[in-house]
């Protein structure tokens, strides 16, 4: 499989990478979707969660793929409609979904409490244990009452690919509400990729010494949703690392290259109680001339005490700085 | 990344690349169970599910996967447990386990069977649609017992390293069942690994052209397991193929080089009705002077009319024929 290595455009990326087959079915669903929003007068985010695959194969066995459960991208899309949004949750398959996350099959398994009531034993009924009930009540009743308002829309990729053309095309749909759209790219998203060119067709045979890949990276698609798929609206990107000490220089490195809104930094092992939000200094785009040249960037941590309390969750926090955020970007217009 | 190509063999594996932190606490836990079984007189299954991923950084970003939702593992386990085995269900995380298998949370939520009964609104309720009522009631009823009888372990890997400790400690601990222990080994594993000391330790820096990989090949375990780790246990294996073409001739190759008792044979499009049991012609161990050569093997196809019976599973009959089977095998010591 060694090959020499292209460099993609996010044009040529879509000039020579079909589509998925199911696309034009879900960019319809989306229209209709951001229409009803528009009429009733919401706001809308697109959030991007879970982890994109790279297969190796054209009939797929083997794929490249990025850690993540879809926490992050699952809860966040919670607080969102908490707070008023209608929410577009474009998530890998079988990834944590808003509302369902609350009953993994691994750590809380639904089956555990529910309970057999024998009372009369030709008609058995289920019903949910004494300990469960308020917290599954709670859960079902914002799920009943999304469902019912018809303020989520959920969209499933799978490859680097799916997500490349779902985006596009969210993002294009998503434009027409300016200012009042945001996007929140939660996804765990590959920088490299096979083109399908240098696919195999059929599984890799093993027995034939060490594998060998080589890919090519994916295009820096922020660029394109600033410059041309969205107009004005919010943008709000991630930047994982495991090393401390990049994390924000690469932040800074992403804005004054995508001239997006907001970095939300996180270090793989500390994520679930601390983020930094880095965004431009607002002061940069008034008067200039007050003494001292202020710095280019803002970085804003946030911190939980998730020992204080255990069941508090960071994107509480996170959503909640970002819809202040948003609102007053939605002003400036 | 690039390096040179070492072969390991099983015992090179071991010495070199060391084992998951929590592998005695679960050794232990196997150990109890299979003396349980022992003393109910119980045959035991280890049906291993779920696919393997091979990490490519320590602190772990991107990892290569196998394809595979763990439907095969899930679905015959459970008809293992009813057909009165004992099941240590081993399993990659987060894929699908028997019991809770039938309400994904994608194709089919278990918040949307779940009402709230308003008839008092002080104290509301929750219950089960009707229509759902009495699949859950005999899924659920499966569950309780299946629990209240301690005949289901569960063991949870992620990465080919984690499976290959874990395979070889449970194998280890089952073979005092001699004969009287399958083993069913439906996980789709990596025949690829990046040896820890190749390992880069922090996340793969993007944006420097092109990500090559170079990674060693996954010594064939099942010769170990064959040889040395289970004594005359019954040994299931499987081989998923793309092409059609290839699957008899692979299958017909392990069982020649590994010597262990069956292969199922299935293609990746055509797995959920088809099927084909590949084994030595036991005419074979017999009088072979008895005019034209046998073959040495004979292949048993077994198939399903998933249109006339839309929810049959293939592996009722899966299980079926391999009990059969397998109380034939223990009747031959």
């Amino acid at each position: 499989m060694h090959s020499e290595s292209t460099s993609f455009s996010a044009e040529s990326y879509f000039a020579t990478q079909g589509p998925p087959p199911n696309l034009e079915h879900e960019v319809s669903a989306v229209r209709t979707f951001v229409a009803q929003q528009i009429q009733q007068n919401r706001n809308v985010v697109l959030v991007t969660s879970g982890g994109t695959t790279v297969p190796l194969e054209l009939n797929v066995v083997r794929f490249l793929d990025n850690f993540s459960a879809g926490t992050r991208g699952a809860t966040s899309a919670e607080y969102f409609l908490k707070a008023g949004y209608a929410v577009i949750f474009m998530h890998r398959q079988f990834s944590l979904q808003p509302f369902s996350r609350h009953y993994s099959h691994s750590t809380n398994p639904f089956l555990d409490f529910l309970e057999i009531d024998q009372v009369d034993s030709s008609d058995p009924q289920i019903s949910v244990t004494a300990d469960k009930r308020a917290h599954l009540l709670e859960v079902l009743t914002a799920y009943k009452s999304v469902h019912a308002s018809g303020t989520l829309l959920t969209l499933t990729f799978i490859t680097v690919n799916d997500y490349l053309w779902l985006l596009r095309a969210v993002s294009q749909e998503l434009s027409v509400m300016r200012r009042r759209a945001m996007y929140y790219l939660a996804a765990a998203v590959s920088d490299f990729f096979l083109p399908r060119q240098k696919m195999s067709e059929h599984k890799i045979q093993s027995g034939k010494g060490s594998l060998h890949i080589e890919m090519d990276q994916v295009p820096k698609i922020l660029k394109s949703m600033v410059d041309e798929w969205t107009h004005d609206g919010f943008i709000v990107s991630f930047k994982l690392e495991t090393d401390p000490l990049l994390l924000i220089p690469k932040a800074h490195a992403a804005l004054e290259r995508y001239g997006h809104q907001v970095v939300i930094g996180n270090d793989l092992h500390r994520r679930k109680f601390e983020v930094v939000f880095v965004s431009r200094n607002p002061q940069l785009n008034g008067d200039a001339s007050t003494g001292s040249a202020p710095s280019t960037f803002v970085d804003h941590w946030l911190r939980i005490d998730l020992i204080r309390d255990p069941s508090k969750e960071i994107e509480e926090d996170i959503i909640s700085e970002l819809v202040r955020r948003h609102e007053e970007w939605v002003k400036q217009k």
